[in-house]
């Protein structure tokens, strides 16, 4: 399998990327039209072979055929030079001058717990409620989260605070009952590599949040993502939420590498969870301003009201007080590299 | 959640253990009644209190009560003291005075291919038939199974060479399909997490083989088989295959260590697979030793009439030539650790 | 061996911690007596026992007494509440208010290279010089450094371009000759556990840079810190310039989360080297921000004339240029956490 | 720098590989004589230009001319096709139908500790006496060995037993100490990239037990011992004790696959450390067999005569009792691969 990018000439007429992707189809390859600002780009992923025994160089408003040699094709920078923004119900992730803040509770518990901090976040300066309503956890014994009555409370505050929200989706069988509550689905760091649920977000329309496994090398990351990219779902956020090594004084080792790694190998956002990956509440605030300092275009944090009686992950959660702190603390790191929050 | 066993005296009237089950469920615990050669042991899982507040040494038959400590409760040693022993279609998975091998193709790729392998493997030696009609793949367009018709082919082999197989399923909707045809389900290294399908897997009345993933801890890989054991499977063999390291001359770091450990810590049988723990030919013999000499109770080894030409890991396979050689040796070592092949 | 931390009170008389010292010493412990601007602290290291069964609150001037749990004692931020700040020719290291670059080339190759280098990070901002003269190498066949001859060059670009020098020692034999000239020693990577070579520098009176092991958790680099300031020398600097994990698509990881860390844990200064936990030139900048970001007191940058002939690590040096932008934007984000550079 | 392996052809005449040593001094390039018992061959070291402008294939008495690509030379398996076997006062460590056992104390405490452990190793089958004068310890606290006193006892029991010895050396100042008492030099896994230590054990005549470093990969170890080999010192021994993963439920993780690796990339000869490795008595037994299994040349292991009051790592160590147990074990699975204790 093999992939070309045909650059068309600024000056290209309207029918001459058409004309390539017919010449594409006529050998059986995939053609995926991108039209930018200034020009198109064709990205073509098929039998090397065919590909390359067409002159592209001389059909007419092609300036260049360049091929992709990276393992992922649609995703990678080559194919796509631009960033993707992704809208999420008017929130722009992926903007380089934009920074964003997702929050919430790790679990939804209750009507109570999710609402109080919803409006707290949302006062703090969150654009986007994050809240689980199905959670994969290391024993059967844990809490394993509240199922569709979650994404029913979550649906609840979305409308009473005015913020989208995002939710994890465990099995291919629930992806379109999560996808008919939220607005961004989450495929988890235990699922980046069930290929299978990857395919079926794919199918889907609404954006997909992608956190790295925590034992991922970023090229399988980013195959990863690929695989929902094939399925037709270009809205892919990253999200890197720490690795895990040898060292255990943190839950995982935040991968702030992987942050100007990704800017350079795909056109994708990346989201920073300081929370997961520290797993300790001293380490949020750290963590989250090295994230935004790296270049991220995004952080997703954990709130709660009273941590200490939180059915998961407790000891990572900050409280709503904390939390703006933090707002604070990103805003002006934020603008020292040229964004707003 | 908590677990305590009751160990029924030797001598105990055969109501007692009944009893006691009864009164588990009358404070509305799970109770998992183990009927030894010499005694009788109850597993009782449920709420801290409500176990502890009863007096079991106090019932009578009853010789002691001990608490499970450890995260998994079912699989974990404390639970069933005697070695778990599955039969496969007549194999016996878990006897300590019996090594097995299990071989195969990675991947089934055509009749011919399959065939050829089984008789070849078969004739060395092994008594389990390895092969994958659905295979998660890095890359989405990287070879992914023939689906459905590789199930077929591999119940023909069965049919034609008497042998019994196991087949990986990647998606809790085909958990059935797959169970239809196979002797043994398999969640592969990538899936150890994937909740949702151990759930569903937990539920079948076969075998399933739970490898470990590449980046699960000991624990981790043991709470995973709680979480099949719990929905009432308890026929669970678990397949260390190598882990993630910083060492990059091998494909993973096969694990030697985690063979006696699971010995200590649980009932459940394991199985050492050196292929894809190397990745490479060469290491596959020296490997396989190791897992007889450190106390597994089988292999699981890759084979492959011509690994040039493999759509899936060939540079692992071993050539049916090589693993008669192969199979010599495992019989040498397995004598000197007191078991027949 | 146990250790006790005795506070005195604001308002003691000059002769009770004396006193306190005394006793110690009367029964064979260590004492170690540090005056703050408020109150005077007195550490005490011996056997439990001995320290535990005199009632130190009831001495005259003693506040409280409080056991140090942590395996290493001198360095725990338990001992010493306050920040350690170190003068190094009047540069303040550790100083919250203050952030400090440390550039230069990462191995001394000519007096050519290294004053067109010295020049260059002094005009961007550096205020300490790094560069090699004796070099750990992977191969014996690779370049091994200059040696004295290395070390005098450094200290003529001392001279001219009045910045201290930090270099490396690998060898206990040569503590003395690089104490000579340097103005910081520093211990790499490869001989943070050679404790011999810690406790020849921990007995000399220039501060020392300890670079964390890339293999080691955050205990063994305090516990080696540890080793230094046992042997009198307390002015020791931590670097952390990545760890070995599973990703290789960066030359090691930065881990962020030591920062934080070891500011909870210690009161020593923490250096970010950005250069050598990367690999790669693009690192540089995003990871020496989010250094920054995170707490760090100083990053250390190699920087390199021509980094394509350079005979260590040219991929990662960053061209004069590149430093003095860098320098730009490190000033921006250390001023929106407080600090000035 | 550059290698090439000069072959000679059995019938060449006695001149002819001086010839070609000659040449090589010419062009000022190290030529490394190895005469086997069917032809000679001549390892030379140099400027890559130099050595390829001359044609050795067609100087008289040459087969062929052969270029080492590995970044390790002399080391590797490519320089020196047959194994190097190390006679260590009459024990042959390498011979390919020998096995060997080193064991004994992990540190020297006292004479009556050191000699009951000899007295049963020797009894049990063990060939060379371990125990450390010297000891890295992690916290300067630790109980850091007897010193001189130590090699004297060590010296005392090789009389007493007629076993040679093995023992640590920490420091290059201490080298020629240890060597003027010991049989066999150990550099320890955290000084394995220690390289001013490697180079003045690599001017002694006595050989080297080289640990590998636990974060070390095969490569870098390889190239640690070159560091020895290149300075004169030929007899060196690999000990693979274990590297650092993210698995905790056991000290290190065993690199099984290690084994293998080094006898296809190495001729140096290969120890198993199950004691180290593992770090827990009941883990040594499985662990020692699966290295006599992969292929090992010898095991060295750990016994103490009272390991709960060991000073140094007692929970790994065995009783004499387990450990003529384990010598009986290894000496059926090392019959089964082919070798003799």
């Amino acid at each position: 399998m093999s992939a070309m990018i045909i650059v068309m000439r600024p000056d290209a007429e309207p029918g001459d990327a058409e004309a390539v992707v017919e010449r594409l189809r006529a050998i059986d390859c995939e053609a995926h039209l991108s039209e930018g600002r200034f020009r198109t780009v064709i990205g073509a992923i098929g039998d090397r072979e065919r590909i390359q025994q067409i002159p592209w160089e001389a059909m007419p408003g092609v300036e260049k055929a360049v091929p992709v040699l990276k393992p992922f094709k649609f995703v990678s920078r080559d194919f796509q030079e631009e960033d993707t923004v992704i809208d999420v119900r008017g929130v722009p992730l992926g903007r380089p001058d934009r920074f964003v803040a997702i929050a919430g509770p790790c679990a939804v518990e209750s009507r109570d717990q999710l609402f109080r901090t919803a409006e707290a976040v949302k006062k703090a300066g969150a654009s986007i409620l994050r809240g689980d309503a199905f959670k994969p956890r290391t024993s059967p014994y844990s809490f394993q989260g509240l199922g569709e009555e979650g994404l029913q409370l979550l649906a609840e505050a979305r409308e009473e605070f005015d913020m989208p929200f995002v939710a994890e989706v465990l099995d291919p069988r629930d992806v379109e009952l999560v996808e008919s509550y939220a607005d961004v689905l989450r495929v988890g760091t235990r699922n980046m590599a069930n290929f299978t649920l990857l395919q079926e977000v794919g199918r889907q329309s609404k954006p997909v949040q992608l956190k790295r496994g925590f034992t991922a090398t970023i090229e399988e990351w980013l195959n990863a993502a690929e695989y929902i990219y094939k399925e037709g779902n270009h809205e892919i956020v990253l999200v890197e939420r720490g690795i895990r090594t040898f060292e255990t004084a943190s839950r995982n080792t935040l991968d702030i590498t992987a942050v100007p790694l990704v800017r350079g190998l795909s056109h994708l956002p990346i989201v920073v969870d300081p929370s997961h990956a520290g797993g300790k509440r001293e380490l949020v605030v750290p963590l989250a301003l090295a994230g935004v300092a790296a270049g991220a275009d995004a952080i997703m944090v954990d709130v709660h009201p009273t941590p200490d009686t939180a059915l998961v992950d407790g000891a990572q959660a900050l409280l709503p007080s904390d939390f703006a702190e933090l707002m604070a603390a990103v805003a002006e790191v934020a603008a020292a590299v040229g964004r707003s929050v």
